[in-house]
C-alpha cells in the first residue's frame, strides 16, 4: 500500500509545510532516518539533530520553524508519529496471523470471540471468554472462566489465572503472571498455614503491563488496576491493592497489600509501598523510596523511610555536609573550653 | 454435597452457639457475606463489621460474643475458616482434573505416580520422579533426574531444573525458576569464565513459592529452603544460600551467595542481604533494609547498612531534625563569638 | 570414555606433583571429594581443607605446596577446574539431545542450522535463524526474524521477541523475555498513550542472562548488552540502555533508559541507576545504590543518592554517631549560657 506525505497529512491532521507528493517507506527517529522516512521532533533541544536530518518529512510542534524542510505541523508530535508508526506497523509480517493454531488447547465451553489471533501450545481452560480481535501469543494461559477483553496483546508465557478479568486493548507481555494467590497465612506456634485466597483481579481497559509482572489475586474481593494505568517489567502488586486510573507504575516497584492508589501517581523505579495505606491522586514517589505513610494527593516524596521532596533533599544536603558540621561542632568545643579557662 | 452448619461445627471442633441446621453454600469475608454463607471474625477491630454481616454463620474466638447472630466458638478463627475454604474449593472445577493430558510429554524413564493431574504441553525429562496426588498446569518444565513429591501444586510455566529436590505438598505459582545456574565466574584478565555449578536445590515440605521467583543451585553442595519457609513473588536466592525452617521472605527479597539464615526469620519486602553472612533464628529485617553484617538470634535491624531497629530508628529521627540541629550550631557559634568579644 | 590424572594435566597443562595413572570418575569442592574425584585451591584459606581433602588429586595456585597430595599446579585453580568439569559435563545426560522435536513449531522460512538441539513445544517464527550447535530447551520461543548465534544455549520459557540478534556462546535462563517492548508514552491531558518502540537489542558474544530478566527493545536504535557481560537474575534494563563489555550486573539491578554503561563495570545487588547517565568504564556500584548522576571511569559510589564511597562510608559513619553528636551540642549550649551567665 503507498503513502505519501500528504496521507500522513490527513492521518496526523497537521498542517503541512511543503509538497505532499513523495512516497513515504519507513518511520525512524531523527539520528536514524534517511531519505524515504517520517520523522519527528518533539523537545527543542534536538532541533539541530532535526536540521540535519535526512527524513522526507518531519513532524514538528505548532511553533517551530525548520526552514528548507519539508514538516507537517501538529498539536502534539510525538503522538502524532505513534499513530504513524502504528499505521505502518498495522500489516507487519511479526504479529501472529489471525485465526487458531491447530496446536491451541481450547476448552469446548470457552467462548472465543471472531478475528482473534491464538498461536501455536495456547492453553485456555473451561469457560474462558476471550474477546474480538484479541491477539494471543505462543502458549499463553488463560485459566478457568477468566475474561479477556477485545483487541487485547497477549505475549508468550503469560499467565492468567482463573476467574479474573481483563478489559479491552490491555497489552501484557511475556512472563507476567496475574491471579496468583496473594501472600497470606495464619501463623499458629511458629508454623505459617496458607489462607485460601479466592478474590479476583480486575485489570481495567487499556492497562499495559510489562515483562514478568506478578499481580496477586484478592484474599476476598478484588485487586485492581484502573483504566489506562501503565505497569513496567518486574513490578510486584500484592494481594488487595487497588490502583487508579492513568498511573505510572515503574520498573521493580513493589506495592504491599491493601495499598490504594490514586489516580495520575506515578511511583519511579525501586519504590516501595507497605501495606494497608492510601496514595492520594497524582502523588509523586521518587526512585527507590520506601513508603510507610499514606501521602496526600498531589504531594511528592522521596527517600527509605519517605519524607516530603523538600524536606528529603535537605537532608540529603545536611548529610553530604556531616563532616563540615562535626567540624563545627569540634572547633565550638574548643573555644567554649577556652572561653571557660578565662 | 450438601454442608450444614453442624458439618462446619465437626470440621472445625468449634462450640456452636444458635442452630446448626441451616445449609451453607458458600465462603466469604465480613463485607461481602451474603445469606448462606460462612464467615469469621479474627481482629478484634472488625467487630462493628461482624454486627452487620448477613453471613449465616460466623466463626469467631473464644471470647468472643455477637448477640443474636449464629457464631462457631474456635481456638484460631482464620485457620478454622483456612480449613471450611479448602473444604469447598477441594471439589472445585477451577483445578485442573486429575490425569495426564495427551499432550504431556513425559521421557518413558520417569517415575510418575498415582493420582496426579498433569496437563497439557508438560514436559517431564528422563528420570524425573512425581509423587502421588501431586497437580502439574500446563507447560510445566520438570528437568532430568528432579525429584517432586506428593500433594505438590506446580503451576503453569514453572521451571524446575535437572538433579533438584522438591518435597511433599509443596506450592509453586507461576513463572518460578528452581536450580538455575549459580552466578559464578573466574576473573582472569578482566574476562568473566563461566563456573560449573553442579550442586542442587533441596525444597522442604510445605515450602510455597510466589510467582516470578529465582532460586539458583549450588556451586557444589546444595542451595535449601527449610521446611514450612513461605516465599513471596520475584524472590531472589542465590547459590549455596540455606534458609531455615517456617521463615517469610517478602516480595523482591534479594539473597546473595553462601549466607545461611536460621528457622522463623522475617525478610520483609525488598531487603537485601550481602553474601556469607549468618543470620540468626527468629531474627526480623524491616523492609528495603540492605544487611551487610550478621545478624544474631532474635535480633531486629532496619536500614541501608542495617542497624539495629531502635539505633536506626533513632538515627532517623535526627536526620529528620537535621535542620534544626544546624540551625542550633549556627546560633551557638554566634553567642560563642559574642563571648569571644567581651 | 576413561580419564586419567594425566589426561587432566594435559587438559589444564599444569605441572604435575606425584602419579598421573589413576582413573578420575567425577570432581566435587574440597569438602564434598571422594577417593577417584578431582578438586581446586583457589582462595589459600581453605587450605586446612584442602590437606583434609579425599580427593584422588587436587589443583592448586603455582605457590601452593599440599605435602603427601598428588597436585596439579596451575596459574588458575578455578579456571582450571572449570575446564576439567566442562569435560565431566559435555556428554552428560542432563543435557537435551541433539535433534528437533517432533512437537517444536517451526516457521518454514525460519534457517536451523546443523548440530542444533531444540526440546518440545519451541515455538520459531517466520524468518528467525539459529546457529550451528545451539540448544534450545522445551517451549522457548524465537520471534520473527530473530537470530541466534553459534552454541547458545536457550533455556525453558525464554522470550526472544522478534527481530532482536543473539551472539554466539550466549547462556539465557529460564523465563527471560528480552525484546519486550519498551516503557514509553505520551502524555496528553493525564491520558497516556504507547510510543510504539520499533528498535531492536543486540545480545553481544559470550554474554549469560540470568533467570526472569526483562531487556526492553529500543525506541528506535538499539538495546545492546556487551561482549562478556554477565548478568544475574531480576534484573531490568530498559530500553536504549548500552552496557559495554565484560560487566557484571547482578541480582534485581534496574538500569532506565537510554543509560550508556562503559565496559568491565560492576553493578552490585538492587543498584537502580537513573536514565541517560554515563557510567564509565570500570565503575564500581555497590549494593542498593541509587545511581543519579554519571560516573566517572574507575570511580566507587555507594548510597541512595550515590555518593563516592569514602563519602558515603563517611557520612553512614557520622550518622551511626548522631546520638553522640546532639548530646555534644546540647551539652555545649549549656556550657554557652553558663558563660552568657558570668
Amino acid at each position: 500500500m503507498r503513502l505519501t506525505i500528504a496521507d500522513i497529512v490527513q492521518l496526523t491532521q497537521g498542517e503541512l509545510i511543503g509538497s505532499g507528493q513523495m512516497e513515504i517507506k519507513g518511520c525512524a527517529g531523527l539520528k536514524e532516518a534517511k531519505e524515504g522516512d517520517v520523522s519527528f521532533l518533539a523537545n527543542p533541544k534536538y532541533e539541530p539533530l532535526a536540521k540535519e536530518c535526512k527524513a522526507s518529512v518531519i513532524l514538528v510542534s505548532q511553533g517551530t520553524s525548520l526552514p528548507g524542510k519539508t514538516v507537517i505541523k501538529v498539536d502534539h508530535p510525538s503522538l502524532a508519529f505513534a499513530k504513524v508508526i502504528d499505521y505502518f506497523l498495522k500489516d507487519s509480517a511479526t504479529f501472529i496471523p489471525p485465526g487458531i493454531h491447530p496446536t491451541a488447547v481450547i476448552a469446548k465451553d470457552a467462548l472465543i470471540a471472531k478475528d482473534v489471533a491464538i498461536g501455536p501450545y495456547v492453553v485456555i481452560e473451561p469457560k474462558a471468554v476471550i474477546g474480538e480481535g484479541t491477539k494471543i501469543y505462543a502458549h499463553s494461559y488463560i485459566g478457568h472462566e477468566t475474561r479477556v477483553g477485545s483487541q487485547c496483546l497477549i505475549y508468550p508465557f503469560v499467565t492468567l489465572r482463573e476467574k479474573i478479568s481483563i478489559g479491552n486493548r490491555v497489552i501484557v507481555h511475556s512472563g507476567s503472571v496475574i491471579g496468583s494467590d496473594g501472600y497470606g497465612y495464619v501463623t499458629v506456634d511458629g508454623k505459617h498455614t496458607k489462607i485460601p485466597q479466592i478474590g479476583t483481579v480486575i485489570i481495567e481497559d487499556d492497562v499495559e503491563i510489562g515483562a514478568n509482572v506478578t499481580i496477586d489475586r484478592a484474599r476476598f474481593d478484588k485487586t485492581i488496576v484502573g483504566e489506562g494505568t501503565k505497569i513496567d517489567n518486574l513490578v510486584h502488586i500484592a494481594h488487595n491493592v487497588s490502583i487508579g486510573k492513568h498511573c505510572l507504575i515503574i520498573a521493580q516497584v513493589g506495592i504491599s497489600g491493601s495499598t490504594h492508589i490514586g489516580s495520575h501517581v506515578i511511583l519511579a523505579g525501586q519504590v516501595g509501598v507497605v501495606g494497608h495505606l492510601t496514595i492520594g491522586d497524582g502523588a509523586i514517589v521518587a526512585a527507590q523510596s520506601g513508603v510507610s505513610k499514606s501521602i496526600p494527593a498531589g504531594h511528592q516524596v522521596f527517600g527509605s523511610p519517605a519524607q516530603p521532596l523538600r524536606a528529603a533533599f535537605r537532608a540529603n544536603a545536611h548529610i553530604q555536609r556531616f563532616d563540615h558540621y562535626v567540624e563545627l561542632i569540634q572547633e565550638l568545643k574548643k573555644r567554649v573550653e577556652e572561653l571557660e579557662k578565662k
